[in-house]
């Protein structure tokens, strides 16, 4: 019933909407001009990965994506262009070295990457490597005293198979359109409910996190000298996300290197075979304690009407990336998109009424700290739900962090009242392949944090790419797998959102405030 | 004219051929429930692989697959087991240690391979990378006196698109209907036309490589300290296979590392721009030119039958790989299968009326030397057509040699008479996917060396899987990419084609002998 009746409140406030939502079309002629004919979108990412590197939270390679984005966004004219710390985060760390090789029963070099906040190995290893067959701390009792600087590696592993499936893909005229049909219905419940299946699945993957923490400290204390550990992936592809703890006061592990499939099935089966394997290694990592506040990049185009200057329209996504590649995918595309939809308002001139303000979020891979420490100080706490007087300011905040794969619409995040608004944007660039606007949520970045405080957030629906088969998280995150089209597409209509948004009469309409939530997951 | 009566001839051959080509029920039967059920082919091939290593020719991982191939082989109770010299090849070579990185602009572990056959850095090198921009010697003025210990790279690479087809496929039945529907006059031109785009093509070709020789020689004489070169391949994948000269009077090389694409253009890219790059290179190498002999592994079971004993059937594939993996599916796989049939035919302790032999040749990859030096010492000269009595006594050569894929038939090489002959062989495999017999040629490999003297050669037509996408001289030919059940199939399906070529009442019918052909490409 309750639902019955926002509806009907979405669609009065459809009718009211549409004259204020009707694209100017000369300034989305001049906005789609410079961003598809003089796009910088493939310089900025190029910038970002090939120049800057892997940009790990607090590590040396984001603080030089940060400074070159500072100089950057002020260079186009961008005002009050810094940054900003949202609170504390922990150790910075990068890699310094990376050589691992087999060298029985035969030499090869080791495609692998340092596990996130591990050491190195203090100098070059070589060792047998022990195969540890072991589910608990007790079945560890048969190697007491065996492991001191040896290199192991755990007794797992899944057999490849070959990909039957193409790695690139775009999302199909259907898939388009059962999302554009979707229903609130389908979103209702914002909490997952109580037990069942994925509650067994969760209790059963904490405890194996238990036994594995268990392991690892028994590990440390027997001083091995090289914990090699499966990474999902194949054909030279891997992917990393797990890091080990970046706290200032982070209890010691042990140096850990996370080995590409073929890799590591290499050497499993031959122990498994009881064939010896000897492996050597160098790996050297550095640790950055001196500053542990996270920073974000803000930077803006002032608003100039006299009233609703003092409103704000956000776009964002995170500039961390994982360290084993350099971040093009996740999300240096999601930045440079950002970055180029400022440039082209700034580039055709454009004086917003409302103040129009690009984030730069750091630490989103460790849990969207960035953008929830940014919210949390100027906006309110999601648990509480105390809310600032700026929360009523901020009109949208709007995200790109799904890849390199162009705009194909929008999800509603549940806010259906901006479904016809969104609609009518999406119309002049409907030729471009963006159509579709979703009641859907889509989940797993920043825009959630704006979200939880009831300030509707954002993010576009973007063409799958090869971000789930081979750059999200993986080694092969890197500038080759942009697809410049793509990222012109993207910025153009990004662009044309943040003029819409800057100009509108009203703010984009909310939803019903959130609960609080003490208990986020 | 010609072609009509070979066909007529081709037809009757099928009548008086079919009733001695129908398959024993019950071998068949045998064969089958040992090759599906109790299958060692991916023992054999993880001994090959993971245990042996990279098979370059002459170099020690060839030489221990080769003993220990010729240990299980005589183990299965085959006679006369035996290392056979087919001529000289030249030098062995190994990696010894491979291991370089950028450390300028950021640290970054490279996926690369040294190029076979050439030298090592002699010890750590770190230097800025300089970009050689030079289509001739001439163009090399400007570097003059510059490059000595440096690292180099030429200013050439293709950017990356990503796979919008799978990687792994199998023949659909469309396109096995079409082979078993080509005709002879399709595959009628033994030669190549004169002139036209492909001549003009290799002569661009042979002008664009004497260039590179020359740029090679000059920056040999600069000193360089290591030449970085594009890989083709992508997402951590590499394609090796043009080594250095192995030649015991090969002239000196500049140490040489060919780079995974992403890794390549990655520095190229950053030099494009003016950025400086650093590379650190530490590789090893080792050659081996005390036994300059080039060796096949042959083997046999001794026929039974008082006068078809002296006659042979003989399988084979090459055994030698590249040497940035294991040479799984190029070609241990084709090995193990082959190694496979004849174990498959002594556990069911098969006594065949005529001789059957396997070969495991070796430097294939260098130009079927192992086949045609093994042809040329036992039954003729194509270049002269002299053969030898012996041409006459052996019925027929199968090879695999097309990676993992399983049988769907086999090529007749042009031999139109044969084809009654195989479709006969194929019906007891038709559930098994292999149902195809196709006048088509297939070239490539060591069935050419048997085809080129008139003696019956075939390739068998295999599933593409991932080969020429993942797999064909790879860093990613490794184990991982076998799929059993293909091994299984074919194993199952060339020892059928043993058995029954070793019993047949006739020899398998002959083409017309070719001509002399005195310059081979």
């Amino acid at each position: 019933m309750k639902r019955f009746t926002t509806t009907a409140i979405a669609i009065g406030l459809c009718f009211a909407g549409f004259a204020q939502d009707t694209p100017d079309a000369a300034i989305v002629q001049k906005i789609r001009k410079e961003g598809l004919e003089n796009s910088k979108a493939m310089d900025i990412a190029f910038n970002l990965t090939d120049v800057a590197g892997p940009r790990l939270s607090n590590s040396p390679g984001l603080k030089r994506a940060q400074n070159w984005a500072i100089k950057q966004l002020s260079d186009w004219g961008l005002k009050n262009a810094h940054l900003e710390a949202w609170g504390t985060f922990g150790k910075g760390w990068q890699i310094d070295k990376y050589y691992a090789a087999t060298t029985l029963p035969f030499y090869h070099a080791i495609i692998a990457s340092p596990k996130a906040w591990t050491p190195g190995t203090n100098g070059p290893i070589r060792s047998e490597v022990i195969l540890i067959k072991a589910d608990s701390v007790a079945d560890l009792a048969k190697y007491k005293g065996k492991l001191a600087g040896k290199i192991v590696m755990m007794d797992r592993g899944t057999a490849l198979t070959s990909g039957t499936k193409a790695d690139f893909s775009r999302y199909a005229d259907s898939t388009l359109a059962q999302m554009a049909a979707a229903t609130p219905t389908a979103n209702a419940g914002r909490q997952r409910p109580a037990g069942g299946p994925m509650a067994d699945r969760m209790a059963q993957m904490m405890k194996l996190r238990q036994a594995q923490a268990a392991i690892s400290a028994a590990l440390l204390e027997e001083k091995v000298g090289l914990i090699l550990t499966y990474a999902r992936g194949g054909q030279g592809t891997f992917f990393t996300s797990n890091g080990a703890s970046y706290a200032l006061d982070a209890k010691p592990v042990s140096p850990e290197l996370e080995v590409a499939a073929e890799d590591y099935l290499h050497i499993l089966r031959l122990l498994r075979a009881g064939k010896p394997v000897e492996v050597e290694a160098d790996i050297k990592t550095s640790f950055y304690d001196q500053d542990p506040q996270g920073y974000n990049v803000i930077a803006e185009i002032p608003g100039t009407d006299k009233k609703l200057k003092e409103e704000v329209v956000m776009i964002g996504g995170h500039f961390d990336s994982w360290h084993a590649a350099t971040g093009a995918t996740d999300n240096a595309a999601g930045s440079a998109v950002m970055m180029e939809a400022v440039r082209i308002l700034k580039a055709i001139d454009f004086k917003p009424k409302r103040t129009i303000r690009i984030a730069l979020w750091s630490s989103e891979e460790q849990g969207l700290f960035g953008s929830r420490g940014y919210v949390s100080k100027h906006y309110g706490d999601p648990k509480t739900m105390v809310l600032t007087p700026d929360q009523k300011k901020i009109s949208a905040y709007y995200n790109l962090d799904n890849g390199t794969g162009k705009i194909r619409g929008i999800y509603l995040q549940g806010n259906e009242a901006a479904a016809p608004v969104f609609k009518s944007w999406l119309t002049p660039f409907n030729d471009l392949g963006a159509t579709t606007v979703t009641i859907n949520n889509t989940g797993g970045t920043d825009h959630q944090a704006f979200d939880a405080v009831g300030i509707p957030g954002f993010q576009f629906i973007q063409d799958p790419a090869d971000y789930n088969t081979r750059t999200h998280h993986s080694n092969m995150d890197t500038y080759d797998r942009l697809v410049e089209d793509d990222l012109k597409q993207s910025s153009t209509i990004v662009a044309a959102f943040v003029y819409q948004t800057s100009q509108r009469g009203a703010q984009i309409p909310r939803k019903e405030l959130p609960s609080p939530q003490p208990a986020r997951p």
